[in-house]
């Protein structure tokens, strides 16, 4: 299968306001979730809704409107309740990042809906009846008040990262070998001669402190070529100190 | 320290939009962040973000407005700027979930800012420069409209996760020990050969299949005393069938 994510189907089960449905719609695309589907919407389709969706209205305009959740997950292998509140019961409680690895490995198998239930009062019991775990977003214990849309952001990216579409790479850097940096160091204690900087009771303590704070740097070989260059430099300058007169001392 | 994310300082930079402000308030707010930094924005305090930020005023209230970013970073020991793009350039880029935990490690030792652009266009490369390290929120390539708050809201959320305060428990359930689980197979298999249910060349096939799907299942004591109580009732019916005059037959 080639994106496990186009398994997953987002449903939001009796949701009041439109311009959350726009803002879910959203966070969805922005998380390469593709499919929408709303049972029983108060205010659908809306001008709200599309404004909300900021260029995600394509999820809006394919989303599927049904009148009940039975026929909503129609099809689904694993059914997942999100829920403001840990509830005592029966249902399996995962964690966002539990849910995203179950739904990818159900979505393996077919259609994975992740249900979401009113702005205001969440899921029915015999809603959650019908799904086979909850996901509970961790959160404040003296504020629980996460939005709907962002409680769908929370879960998409998820999704996404599980689903390993959403690596990030760091540009590579080549550190500089050993010998390089060995150079530099060199160079730099040299230099620090030349300038008669360092006291030499105190110059190899000096040096490792400094040899420390460039391996945390980790250069890489363009770094040490400038760092060099400004070393280069300061060995010329010296030559030139005012009060000096021979170019060589 | 009681709780790292204390340190941890929300910076946003010449936002436009007050609402915007109020949700990212009320984003940080749902994960336990309690710092917000303002710089230069367009039209604050202002009632849409008190509105937005729905019961998370006492963030807005306590923002520092400051007109440099510089000046916002003051006491940071780690600076994190968000970045919608992947840049080519020399700043290390960590994903969501290493920011956090970079995050936190620093936070172990001083403030840590992360801090978030214009909404249209981000952070100057000035800006960036006070940066140690980028964030970028993996997305989807073809569209990549992630809302100035579900940014906040995703990196926050990590920062949670990260922090161990935001462990999800499940209600722990006590699955029943195995002779407990045998005892109900057996009874099972009894009460199958009681109704006639089982051809008895499919029936240790039969029993395999059945034990497999219990086990998967599995069950605890009192599940299993639910079940047991059902198998008694049929055991009991069977004699009480129409068409059998011997009650014992």
């Amino acid at each position: 299968m080639a994106n496990p994510l186009s398994e997953i189907r987002i449903v939001l089960v009796h949701t009041s306001h439109p311009g959350n449905i726009g803002a879910v719609a959203r966070a969805m695309k922005n998380m390469c979730l593709a499919e929408l589907v709303l049972v029983s919407p108060r205010g659908f389709p809306s001008a709200e809704a599309t404004a909300r969706a900021s260029g995600a209205d394509d999820l809006l305009e394919r989303a599927r409107v049904l009148s009940s959740l039975s026929d909503a997950l129609e099809g689904c292998r694993f059914v997942v309740g999100a829920s403001a509140r840990i509830r005592s019961v029966e249902w399996p409680l995962l964690d966002p990042r539990a849910c995203a690895v179950r739904c990818l490995q159900a979505a393996a198998t077919g259609p994975v809906a992740l249900v979401f239930g009113r702005e205001n009062s969440g899921l029915t019991n015999s809603e959650l009846d019908l799904c086979d775990a909850l996901v509970h977003i961790p959160s404040n214990p003296d504020y629980q008040s996460l939005n709907l849309a962002m409680a769908v952001q929370v879960l998409s990216y998820e999704l996404l990262v599980a689903s390993g579409l959403g690596v990030v790479e760091s540009p590579r850097r080549e550190v500089a070998p050993h010998e390089q940096f060995e150079g530099l160091i060199e160079h730099l204690s040299e230099t620090l001669d030349d300038i008669g900087f360092a006291d030499p009771r105190q110059s190899r303590k000096l040096m490792r402190r400094l040899r420390r704070l460039l391996s945390r740097a980790q250069p890489d070989e363009r770094e040490i070529r400038i760092l060099r260059g400004v070393l280069r430099v300061v060995q010329g300058r010296k030559f030139r100190q005012p009060g000096s007169n021979d170019p060589h001392l």
